[in-house]
């Protein structure tokens, strides 16, 4: 398992007794991402059994409360636990006032350095690189200044085949990672064996796009082309077109159009307008376009 | 029932699965009080089934976040939820700084209005005052500025005894409120009827006294005195007496005593640090000072 997404919330605008807004927890080659933080994340980051000492980047898309407002509080609980490792928060240009603003005025005296990366582009850039991981933002179109995250493993190392390796002493272990990348092996002799013998493939990247909130966006469509799972805000069904073009937000007819246009393996909606008792309307509308399509459950885990 | 007090959180700092951070209502003479306000405190108050268009009122101990953290989003919600009357905060100065930092960044554009209270005095002062009710705020001793604060009841006024009225037709209706507010009737021919035979005693006012957080502070037994309910907090027990006062806290034992010498009639305890599982020994402890003390229980509703 190389990846795998924790569903902390997923309801839009007003918390309710069962339902928690926006935060999401991804780990991918074993970072772990939170991705948005409404307000009492912190105690769905508990119900799901996370290690906090092990968040290290923080994923806002947007400034609206519902996506974070935990934030505040997650900062502080990290200070109380004794963390000591710089905490990456990114998202729009004001997160660094605002929050700067509350942990000053609430005198949350911090033993771990906040390192913000503030976004205010218009198009898709790399925010955040490793040696395993790269994250790229997904520009969006809502009432605010508003982006999506594309979050991509690198290309895997590949497997050595050690009974085809065996047969030729000459490969030494201090071959082993040029093999892996890739490289055939040339013997003493000038033949060459092909990488394709010595080794076995990779297992493929995966990738996870988290697109929410936005309007119905055709420019996003060749930005998260392909991924592994999409997951795209439905605040309401297609009746209601012209209010979640008001409001800035989609339908679920249009999130499974951007699946379908982008070619994405999977699809999992969210952020339902309060409206809505029954959720299978927005599975039901969406499938017509996009038949894998799936509702998010909180606390669940999805394998990516 | 004139007052009742409802439990919305009472453990300190770290919001954990099963609990939740400081945040009480209030009602009192049919005004709703919210007093401190947690992260998640908003779905405390669904679960209470609480009225959020009755809250006007919200009176902030100190800017600690697990006091102050659930704001932000409870006035997004009144405005998702269409409200239109003025939202008064009390608080210490820094509370309107942070939250109009907060609603201007995440464009939390609000169809009411926000009257900000900001508390800096260090003697107790009224702070809220109408027909019916009365706040007093009562300085603490925290890490950061902080003050309880004591709700009480005007004297009421007594209820008419309409046998002994109907003898005397001479006493008009328009003569009521005057024999309510305690006013002997003279008759025509000079004869004084005493109040007391024209009516019965009013029932007596209530008043609550809300203390977090604060080390052991003499200063505040005679500004709660005889009051019918008084939390306090109670973060450690006393054997912990010297990381009580270096953190800004109470012990149960002082709790007690604060209780005992104000004479009150009931004591509530709160605040536990989140090292202690088993609650009841902070009663033990306390009960050794003052014998009617209890723990709070979430979502309680306690008479007053």
């Amino acid at each position: 398992m190389s990846a795998h997404l924790t569903i902390l919330g997923f309801n839009s605008a007003i918390p309710t007794v069962n339902s928690s807004p926006t935060a999401q927890l991804l780990e991918m080659q074993e970072r772990h991402f939170l991705i948005d933080c409404g307000e009492g994340t912190q105690v769905q980051l508990r119900k799901a059994k996370a290690k906090f000492s092990k968040i290290n980047h923080i994923f806002v898309s947007h400034l609206h409360g519902d996506h974070c407002f935990g934030l505040p509080g997650l900062v502080a609980s990290f200070r109380l636990l004794g963390r000591e490792t710089p905490l990456y928060i990114y998202g729009p240009k004001g997160i660094k006032e605002m929050l700067e603003t509350i942990f000053r005025i609430t005198e949350t005296q911090r033993g771990f350095e906040v390192v913000y990366r503030e976004i205010e582009g218009n198009a898709s850039e790399k925010i955040f690189e490793d040696d395993k991981v790269e994250v790229y933002t997904i520009p969006l179109d809502h009432r605010i200044y508003c982006n999506g995250y594309l979050f991509r493993e690198k290309p895997k190392e590949r497997h050595l085949n050690m009974e085809e390796i065996a047969k030729y002493p000459e490969i030494e272990i201090c071959d082993y990672h040029l093999l892996k990348k890739g490289k055939d092996f040339t013997l003493s002799d000038g033949y060459v064996l092909k990488n394709e013998i010595l080794t076995k493939p990779a297992e493929s990247p995966v990738s996870y796009a988290f697109c929410s909130d936005t309007r119905f966006l055709e420019s996003v469509v060749p930005i998260v082309k392909g991924v592994d799972l999409l997951y795209h805000e439905s605040t309401f069904l297609h009746e209601l077109k012209e209010m979640a073009d008001y409001t800035g937000h989609s339908t679920a007819l249009e999130a499974a159009l951007v699946a379908k246009k982008a070619e994405v393996k999977k699809l999992i909606l969210g952020h339902f307008s309060n409206r809505y008792q029954d959720l299978s309307v927005f599975t039901d509308e969406a499938r017509t376009v996009f038949p894998n399509t799936f509702l998010p459950k909180t606390l669940e885990v999805i394998e990516i």
